[in-house]
């Protein structure tokens, strides 16, 4: 029997207890989001988010800027947003337009305002197994997804294929802080079947759809399908989840699968940065 | 017929090509070793490390703090040598004892002169794709052998054995980074041996003699051997060197393998170091 893994149920949960708390405390939390650009699928979003903020209590704003805003231009406004006592986290919607030089962007968020967890110093955090302030939202969920309904990690076999900043290579930290031995697969990566076969989860974050078809999978495996992709006017993942899902134990669907679990977690971190600011005024008056 | 990969002799070569830079350097390159207590492992590692440095012409100091040393004490120390124009390098020897907070303290040396790149920054820049300040000695000394021996990385199915800051997990990121499809595998993982059988090149840095024996072998893998043992007064690796030499393309031996390398690297590490801070203060006139 296969379970299919009902992330926007989970989502919901989530933010209702996220509600809650943020009704008991004593002002709202505020995102602020950065989008340089006009990306549909970027505006979608962003608008998502800030959705998703209104419905759990949290103040946001939206700093857009033109597509053809210079480097020097964004790292002022984040300076900006990192000196603003009232904003408690920071997101820079990805991906940026090709002239802006990413790495230093990411770098010049805040650590302690870095909603996704992307700057260096947090993801050396993760990195050299300390707690950074913020965990990235889409690896993060899918642990606790994975833990809310009680699949075990510790020991089992783990591929995550796609290497990027913002999933694949945080989930595959994750799953090996929690005992998983982890296997990171991508584009150079050869007989990816031979893998996928031999593994208990497999996580792909790729953004081609159907990629992981039934010749990939054998022995009943965990899918979690983080891509999201647009095909003829349909969301679909990166699995052929009608094709496969008969030969798993649990998969998530898309939509309604990852994305909403995505969208929790960065209202989680930006409550929990708040929390974490409260205390560092309640020691030093300011963040600075 | 099996490749014996000459660490010892590789190292010399850097170590020899080093010398020549420095000699036409306009001063020395000057490396500070903290070292806290009295484990003899420790004493030996940080004595080579320093006759290493003699060798090509690097200054070196050595802050010996006893083994009941503060944390805050340690911390001072890091932030004079931080200050200290003259100081390029700052090592801090590990272990350390366990009273002490390590992360706090790897944390607390400037990226600018992590020698080891063990600073969350230094890592979080290797973790996004960045080019760090400096890369961790041992891996970075592994992926240049590899390279020296014309091994080819990309697509290959590589596995790493333990999952230390040290080594196994910027190893792991490192062979990533040059297109292998990479395992990380530790305590906690099942099937070693289904593991290791299909891989192309094994790199185990776990701490236990003879780990890896024959049965964990087969279709003549590449194995770097990290590990270094004292078994009845002699030094031995992680691997079973005799019993599967001939099941192998290429083998590390110990001693003469990769300790020799990573002690080179470190060098390297320093000097660039150098050469980074005298750019700093080419164009800023120091390096605050």
């Amino acid at each position: 029997m296969t379970v299919i893994l009902d992330g926007k149920g989970f989502a919901l949960k989530i933010e209702e207890e996220l509600r809650e708390k943020i009704l008991s405390l004593p002002s709202k939390p505020k995102l602020a989001v950065v989008i340089v650009g006009d990306n549909p699928a970027s505006q979608i979003y962003v608008k998502n988010k800030q959705l998703a903020a209104k419905r759990v209590g949290i103040d946001s704003i939206t700093i857009e800027l033109p597509k053809d805003t210079s480097d020097i231009n964004l790292l002022n406004q984040i300076e900006i947003l990192n000196r603003d006592e009232t904003i408690d986290a920071i997101l820079v919607q990805l991906p940026l337009p090709d002239h802006i030089n990413k790495s230093s962007v990411l770098q010049a968020i805040s650590p302690i305002k870095d909603v996704d967890g992307f700057s260096p110093y947090n993801l050396g955090l993760l990195f050299s197994g300390s707690e950074p302030v913020s965990l990235p939202c889409t690896p993060k969920g899918i642990i606790k997804l994975l833990k809310h309904y009680n699949i075990p990690l510790e020991g089992r076999n783990a591929v995550v294929i796609g290497r990027s900043l913002i999933v694949g290579k945080p989930m595959a930290l994750l799953l090996q802080r929690e005992n998983a031995t982890v296997t990171l697969a991508h584009s150079k990566t050869q007989n990816l079947r031979d893998i996928t076969k031999k593994a208990d989860i497999i996580v792909c974050a790729v953004g081609k759809p159907h990629l992981i078809d039934s010749s990939y999978i054998s022995g009943n495996p965990v899918i979690i399908d983080v891509g999201i992709n647009r095909v003829e006017g349909k969301i679909t993942g990166d699995v052929d989840f009608d094709g496969v899902k008969d030969m798993t134990s649990y998969i998530t669907p898309v939509p309604k699968g990852i994305g909403p679990i995505t969208i929790a977690m960065l209202l989680e971190n930006t409550y929990e940065l708040y929390n974490f600011h409260q205390k560092i005024r309640a020691q030093y008056g300011d963040l600075r």
